[in-house]
């Protein structure tokens, strides 16, 4: 018997799902047999899998036997309708959707952050949204050292997070803008190109959006800690990928700026890029393709006690999306879980 | 005598020198005779003002007489060098450089804000920096009203901010990008196209930027209120024209969203584009060639007791610069002083 997981990946298609393909191989993850599966568009399709061609299923006849892992990057109501159906044949689900993200029952995991929550999980494992996991990875080493009491984040997010359609779209009133030709919207409501849109997800009564309570809500499960205090603006930026955050964390304990370097140069899935000198800090092209969050412009923020301001900047496809994902099924295996 | 005054564009053919020429021809500014002084490059070069054509003189070999009012904007080591000479010949000076915003001498305006400041001028007023100036126009009628005693700013700023060549450069490499060919930087130290650079002027060695300790200080100063507490990230975006900023404000006093957009509503100056649900917030590209301050996305930070979260965006050519400028010789000439 060849060592190995009969692995799915449903949204096979999309710029996650894709991602998650690539991801996969490049770590070696032991795949004894893997399904692409999308909606019935894509059926058809052929994507690649190392050397292999493999054909794209239709979810809607799709079987959900024999499958140890599925990992869902299909949205929302997919994930809500199929993952139960494999779960119940016996894989386990993890869900890179915000279907089951605030359920308690389904544990919401970051392995830098709180790997042991894997071990509760009842079939799905929801995947946090790709700006929270940017944001908990950076900041968990703070908060164990010195408590964090409130955030204030504002989020340059690339239009990748919105999917392969996006980045059409940008790249496509790009050089219509350039060309001085009229700009088509089928995406965003407004143009993106040399644009910036405050609005990410659906607006709330709140006057918040979807996306910026999802910082503040996953970041508090994560992190296990409700008393932690966050607010976001969250803003569509015309880059194609990584997510970038600036952020102002007030803390119990005082931490100097040295101190502060000195714990993120040893976080798990930090690199420290801090040389502003040198005109090193993160930026959004570099860390495109990377697994790990970037973290530069670490000052003190003199305006309020015990208060640091910070940028980080990852891959919102890899560690924000694909990676966290196929992460997490690693540490399924490793812990015996699946 | 025809009734007007001499003035002198000084940085005529500047991205901000030449939006000065277009904004005194719209508003029809009580111009006799109009100057338009540059750099040697610029030497011969011909400039429009309504439909005459102007010679651009030298400004090493100009002479510094017969002016009223010269509008500077040529960078901070001419007008240190200049300034002086012209005021000392008659002239009043607004100066859209750094060179004296900090000066206590030197009165740092904005007329919806501190327009009595002029009066105490010397010779030279200072035009803030463009972030300063939407983002003060947009606070003080909520400090006014309740007493702001904090604010945490994130900027995204457009590359019109850097100056012409720094929009041929944001053009040319997303080009080059969309075209699959090398990207050249001669103005950025890293490429702009399609990415966020998190450094606007100078490092200095606290880690802020020379641009985020501009809204610190000159933020104070126009206010007349050293106590405010102020702490900013700065980050160039990919966008041509119009800076836009969030805000985190906590104030002494309790305001409601619903009274600052009542407060703002009524604000000189500031219009106020805040209906998320119907996709109505400020963008940069609509707010571009406008001559006012939006603001949106006004909401309540439930991270803070009295705080709120806003969006402000504006035309940094304009309102962060040209406009401000031409608004305080109007406020000169408004209150007899030129």
């Amino acid at each position: 018997m060849s060592v190995g997981y009969n692995v799915a990946v449903v949204g096979a298609t999309g710029a996650v799902g894709e991602e998650m393909l690539k991801i996969l191989a490049q770590r070696d993850f032991p795949v004894k047999n893997l399904r692409a599966i999308a909606s019935e568009r894509s059926e058809g399709k052929v994507v690649e899998f190392k050397e292999e061609k493999i054909k794209v299923e239709n979810l809607a006849s799709a079987s959900f036997k024999n499958v140890d892992i599925a990992l869902f990057s299909a949205g929302a109501s997919v994930s809500r309708e199929f993952s139960p159906k494999f779960a119940s044949e016996g894989a386990v689900v993890v869900d890179n959707s915000s279907a089951f993200r605030m359920d308690r029952d389904v544990p919401l995991v970051v392995p830098e952050v709180n790997p042991h929550a894997v071990e509760k999980h009842k079939g799905i494992i929801a995947n946090p949204n790709c700006s929270t996991i940017q944001l908990v990875v950076a900041i968990n080493p703070i908060h164990k050292r010195a408590k964090i009491k409130r955030m204030v984040i504002s989020t340059f997010q690339s239009v990748s997070g919105t999917g392969r359609d996006a980045i059409i779209e940008l790249k496509e009133q790009t050089k219509n803008y350039l060309e001085k030709r009229p700009l088509e919207k089928k995406v965003y409501p407004h143009q993106i190109a040399f644009n910036l849109l405050p609005h990410i997800g659906k607006f709330l009564p709140s006057g918040y959006t979807e996306e910026e309570m999802k910082l503040v809500n996953e970041t508090r499960k994560i992190m296990e800690d409700p008393a932690i205090k966050v607010t976001a603006t969250c803003v569509r930026v015309p880059v194609f990928i990584s997510h970038s955050e600036t952020v102002t964390i007030e803390t119990e304990i005082f931490l100097s700026v040295d101190e502060v370097r000195e714990i993120l140069s040893r976080a798990e899935g930090v690199i420290l890029q801090d040389d502003p000198q040198n005109n090193i800090y993160p930026l959004p092209v570099e860390a495109a393709g990377k697994d790990e969050v970037f973290v530069g412009r670490i000052r003190k923020d003199e305006s309020a006690p015990n208060s640091i301001n910070m940028w980080v900047v990852s891959d919102n496809l890899r560690k924000g999306a694909a990676l966290n994902t196929i992460q997490i099924a690693e540490l399924l295996i490793k812990k015996g879980l699946v």
